[in-house]
């Protein structure tokens, strides 16, 4: 898959330059959350996004193409995540999963958050005993048609 | 294991009287978010939050004693979810999965956020598009030690 | 699970009693497939329509209150379903997966099409060759947010 | 697989060249869901089909005679997809199954509808809350042989 | 499910008494292969066929009406089975699968050998070397259609 | 594994010369299913066989040895095959694997029909509603020893 | 399956009287190994062989019957074992497998040991340093058949 | 890994020259069940036994210092095995697993055999009806420790 | 498997008079560790331990039976534990699992660190930045036979 | 992943030059059980120690820069490890893992021993029976949180 090409350029690239996401986000315009998902080739950009990534990472034409190609997503080797980080976000869906079901629906009834229309937000919540990472998600609630 | 047997009858007793997860936590003193996943066998509680639920649910004093144990964590039956509102956060891990970790180690260098000295808290956000589901999570953030 | 023992019990009797579907459906006043795929536990029912059930198929009350509690869906015992008649809609998506993803994303840019806002009909299509089985899906698009 | 590189090269020159399907479709004279589907290495065609497609895509003889062959079918790199878009279908198999299978039976008999005499029609439903993907499928329905 | 109920009584019957498929095929009035399939859960009955297992077996009016709903079709435990005679079956696939293919393709086209228009039958086939097992299978061809 | 790519090389050649697996098995002398099975890389060909394929595909001296190297087995990429045609195979297995096993265990006691002594038959079979696949498969019974 | 209880009730009733699989083998009048595999729901016993178990277990008439059906084979509960002392013969497969492959083949050519027409011998082997457990094993070898 | 590749170097050579196992292990001086194992890659060889090899496969130095760096152990591709000489040995685990389980707790109590202070000797067994496999396994017993 | 009900009455049994496992390992005269692992099916204990175990929990003499025979060692439900303290020593072989075998092989040559002949020891380490939990285990080296 | 090619090349260069991790680490100044986690892609280097590093193995610049990006964690190729020294490891979570969790609720409560705030130390410790493994694990205790 080339877009996986592109993605691979652009992080080596990243890596060898010393760019930050929130500089890149900064350039395109948008969320620091949603510029780095699509540099991770899980979002699709328009082509004027696409002519700011490729300034930025140095692509050719056709990679910049890539960009604006709807990509198959899904951005983990594993159904399990191995890594630590990710996995404790994995183990907050196993050990709270219930309990985001019984209260969304207690509070919305049957349905979903969506995770399309949907956005987050990710700061640094200091605290004297040791700073927080704090995530903030927003999802459109859908309910269940009935017909 | 007993305490599944203890979870199955605080759901169906509540099933049966129509209580509301929210009230639950009202008289235990403590956030739904954390008495809820107690409830489905996620946490543990004190004698005195035992007790309270006792009363609520009509547990014996067993069943009580089950509650202050610390369960075997995990509440979903297979380890993708097939639960459409639960799947939706997987998927959000599934294609955020590496943004967070970017992000984070970003912001803060190579560790994790926890999800053991972590709170939780999910509001409704009225909106005139459709409401929407807010979830804030705050994680300590825990940086690898190095020796 | 209660939920799953309230579906077993709307099983049997049907069994027993040599009811239709489209008959239980039409006694609740909805189209066939949402009030299967209820009766099967995986759509909540409101209070009026679990009376109706209950009055069908012989229900008790509090078995009636769990058709109005939102089920954990999904109604397949593996991941791959091993039915014929399931595996084949199984086939469908292997085959015709990706190009479903290319043709919606042509047609509509980088979103998804609603398994929640959604509906379905599926009839007999009377043929000289041999009869055909129509099913017509209708999803709401979502496009993905950009923020 | 030689196919899966026929496959890509069909896939980058689309990107490059900036083609829709529904013009490949209209070139080779069917519908673009059959056409998308055989492009994307599930369908087998003939020499003169075969013929058009390689004008299209700048393929040489040996890529074409490839696309004369049956291939190894299946386009999705895991048993349960990780793509959003794709997920949906899978969902609704999940979800819907059991009552896909109970409708046609009762419509039917024991048997199931065909994936191989099958055909689809996928097109935008435009609605004032937002339009709908509307997919009608149409597969022959097979008895099983009683013997 | 309570079509396996029934389909364990017919085996544990038949232990009892010392039955032979054969027999039970012959009362029926059809191919030993297909009535043992059927006892074992895998196939439909008529009312008729119904009630002659009924009467073998000693099934209640309710359980040979289970006889007559299509069942949820798969008889093996695992995706891969661990039982020796089952497991050379299995093991024939993936030896000869893409045999399979490779010479169905050749003679027939893009298609499938149907396993719902399907009859089989299984013989013993003397050889002073040791006696043989004689499988014929018989499905029809199903060629994919175009449109 | 090199067998794998003088696999690869043999069905690049068919297709880049039109061959046919059944001039393919005249060449050698044997059956098309086993020579199929051979060139597939499932067999072992003796060094007479292994000259005319390297003759009829151009292989050089060290590939035809490979040719005559016991290859490591099984020739699918999953457990659960996603090609139709392969599939159709696995669901008889799962729908009459247990029908197999208790009809040979009526006729022949506790053993297997061998997967190693064996051979099988392909035709096609004419038949005025759609012509049929008739597979005919003979394998050695081997009865369990007892010590 | 009904094989299973009679299992159990072997085993139960085994602790319960301190019996050993030597003495029941001796009983029987065949070889520790196969009776211990028979007993444990592996192997199919005669009329004869089964009256013995039936004394020293206190089986049932029906119990002694389900000894003498064919059993559906495979004595552990996952496909990896978790136990570490049949885990080790796992490893050695892991392990070994490969060089198992190379020598038969070397000395035998394509083809298999039999794991039907197979016995076994597992003894004490003293050593100064330690004890050993010695096994041997042996299987015919079945070579692949030609056609 | 590294030591794959010098391991396939060692069987391309081996088939392109038409070396045994049997002379290369003589070559080494120890047995060629540990020497085969060895060439693919599952043992530690010391210089001098490097030394050998590289003279027969044609190492160069840095190959021959990869046979002496312990490996990372494990010599097939799946969990089941899918070629049918390895699949053999798999499927005796599975149905004999749980009497070598008892059988050697009943001789030694609790504790395993080990795979690791372990040796291995495979023998043609000449036998009128067909010549036989015949393999002796030797692993120290090691018991349970107490603390 | 009995053994298993000899574990859920001994922790049940537990729960409601709220033993200790360190006053059941000084009861019984070993260490904790070793002591609760035999209590949770892990483990096989000698007449007298059982009989000091029988007393503290009140168990026939059947169930005490039990606890004499080895187990089918293993006391996870799943291959990656989902319980969060448990899944903790997972990620650390993910993560470390490479690096004990590169450190071990450095000092020790090819082999292993045995889980039989081994021993544990969990302890409270006090630290003003907050508590640590302390293991020290400690394993016999196996080396690889060579032969 | 970039970060796995510095890996492998550290990997490689080790095993050409003969160097030992004991002596990388004291290069680094850090622990043997730190740095050589590090080396093998589980760690994050600050540029001082990256420059030690470079030196050692001969890496770029670039290289250099890999070594101080947070790695995807996750040092092994399959959920359950084949490696038998690595696999000792999992079967002592197997097995004693409900130990460990017991005993750690019993001294500290609800929580986890931290993977992140860890420090391992790995020994030799002599013995005239056989030389043992010395493993010491110190991981900080974090209490579940309640909010």
């Amino acid at each position: 898959m080339s877009r996986l090409a592109v993605t691979e350029k652009i992080i080596a690239t990243k890596v060898a330059q010393g760019l930050k996401w929130a500089d890149v986000a900064a350039a395109v315009g948008l969320s620091k959350e949603w510029v780095t998902a699509g540099c991770l080739g899980q979002m699709t950009f328009t082509a004027e996004q696409a002519a700011v990534l490729a300034r930025l990472f140095g692509l050719t034409e056709a990679e910049a193409r890539w960009l604006q190609v709807v990509p198959y997503k899904g951005s983990l080797p594993t159904a399990v995540p191995t890594d630590p980080l990710i996995y404790r976000f994995y183990e907050l869906i196993s050990v709270y999963g219930s309990t985001f079901k019984e209260l969304i629906h207690e509070e919305f009834g049957d349905g979903i958050m969506s995770a399309i229309d949907f956005k987050m937000d990710l700061q640094r919540e200091p605290d004297p005993k040791g700073d927080r990472v704090s995530i903030t998600m927003s999802g459109k609630f859908l309910p269940y048609k009935t017909y």
